[in-house]
């Protein structure tokens, strides 16, 4: 009698009884991650990974949250400048800066990639970083996308969230890998994803380290590119920051295909994984061609190389963290 | 009698019980280090510090373990040159890359900056960072000081790992930030100081993501320097990898001022220390003049600043966490 009741307490307790990833659709996508999960955390099984090296890297635009019509940097950008010349309308000289002062998106977007350049550089630099993260965090807290109505930070996606609670309560160490600034994603990462500053490893400008007359020191943001994480520069800044090789990675574009390929040409059990964007009724529909995201090399050779494609329209039962204003 | 045998078991578990710093001798040192982690992790005290806050940044290189008569990675620089020349003799053309092959190590600190670079360059580059870390691996496994006999990595500081291990028991995350190669320190930080890759900040060369013809993906190390983390940059390394002032730095040269400078000028409880070498007998005894650790301002400003001083003679009951051969 006792040790039924013992037994009847352990049953109750057991975690494997609750679905770990809710906004699942149940296909294959959903299996396979989850077989390879237990697979990586079963001590007897030849295919267990020891808790350090279960590192996990995600890609973010376009793979945690959305990016469409444009990253949703290049809109912080073109707000922040529009913030700031009316500080110092000077500032705005250039076509392209004066289309930004004037939050003309259509006409930014037009001035071609020297006037994006200039934007991006006005928008991200001169500021200490601190600062910097707060005014991102500011505008974060209230720039709604034009299309969904939504804050841009409630476009993250709710199946990726919970992939990425999943791992890290299976003793994962997760990690975004992004080609969009290190210092904008910090600013809602560890909020958004539950992902800390340190475990962000993304495009950077040089930084300079600046001790302010009445003795202050900050880390200053200059305008020059120090680093660009993106393609063959994903797995070079897995090296640098984490000096380990992923078991799990998982991205949305070509500019994964290096970090997939580094992942998974490690020895044992590995995993990679592509978002496919299926969906233009309850996200956006593209992937061959485009301004973001494009995927072509991934889509060739997913198969061959056994990494996962997720079809967003068959195996995400939901879409956003945050509830879209027709859905209301 | 039942209630009176579970205190009794709750107080032999009671871990406070137990000395967190053994190797410290009792001085004011010691109980400065106790009172502000003791301050921080107080969750009733208006000094707590959060968890995801409680960052505390190394130095390595006479820090964590012994930097004389030169830094151990220079060493090793030369021993690896000499083994590469012994594969491949046609690398050692000019006198320096000579004397390295010869391990002539007067010769080859006597070739000037050029020679030096030269011969780290040599030592460092046209390898992938696996191959790079497993060799420095096998040097760190045999390699002997040749005044103490120790492995090189028998002289870690004994108290110093356990402050790392205190701080960690703590929730304290602990990381390195070095003047040294991030992919030397990564070599046996973990297995000397419980310190994992992702954190170890430190110098860099350039290194590129390329595929071999079998496919096989791999990091090179190329001879270029990409960043240099030391005296300003380490500040710069710190928000570059761990995104995030810390509350605790401890250094021992002028090198590490901006890092002790940068963490005690953020807001509440903040330690800055230096360690000093005062230990001619155990260990070595310089401060001011020299090639290696040269400590000037901060033994000047460290009282103004509140910054902790540790006296390696007074404080320390113990330095090397290996036995010397002449104690034995
Ligand atoms: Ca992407
Ligand atoms: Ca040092």
């Amino acid at each position: 009698m006792r040790l039924a009741l013992i037994a009847a307490g352990l049953l109750a307790a057991a975690p494997a009884l609750a679905d770990p990833l809710p906004s699942w659709n149940d296909t294959e996508t959903k299996s396979r991650i989850i077989a390879f999960v237990e697979s990586v955390t079963d001590p007897s099984a030849d295919t267990f990974v020891p808790v350090k090296d279960r590192i996990a890297t995600f890609d973010n635009d376009g793979n945690l949250w959305a990016e469409q019509p444009v990253y949703f940097q290049l809109i912080f950008a073109i707000d922040r400048v529009a913030e700031l010349a009316k500080a110092d309308p000077s500032i705005a000289q250039s076509e392209a800066m004066k289309a930004a002062a004037a939050q003309d998106y259509k006409a930014v977007l037009a001035s071609g990639e020297d006037g994006l350049i200039e934007v991006l550089a006005a928008a991200h630099t001169g500021v200490d970083t601190e600062t910097f993260i707060e005014s991102a965090a500011d505008w974060l807290a209230t720039a709604r996308h034009p299309q969904t109505g939504l804050l841009y930070k409630e476009m993250t996606y709710q199946p990726m969230v919970e992939l990425l609670r999943y791992l890290r309560d299976e003793d994962f160490q997760t990690f975004i890998v992004s080609g969009g600034g290190i210092h904008f994603v910090r600013a809602y990462a560890e909020e958004a994803y539950g992902i800390p500053p340190q475990n962000v490893v993304g495009t950077q400008t040089v930084t300079t380290y600046e001790t302010a007359e009445d003795g202050t020191p900050r880390i200053i943001k200059q305008p020059e590119i120090f680093f660009i994480d993106d393609k063959a520069g994903k797995p070079v800044g897995i090296d640098n920051h984490i000096g380990k090789r992923p078991i799990l990675a998982s991205g949305n574009s070509d500019g994964d295909f290096a970090m997939l390929e580094y992942t998974t040409a490690g020895e044992g059990p590995r995993l990679g994984i592509l978002l496919h964007h299926t969906d233009a009724e309850r996200e956006f529909a593209y992937d061959r061609e485009g301004h973001v995201g494009v995927l072509n090399r991934g889509l060739d050779e997913a198969e061959a190389r056994g990494w996962l494609v997720i079809d967003m329209a068959r195996d995400w039962g939901r879409i956003y963290t945050g509830k879209p204003k027709d859905a209301e």
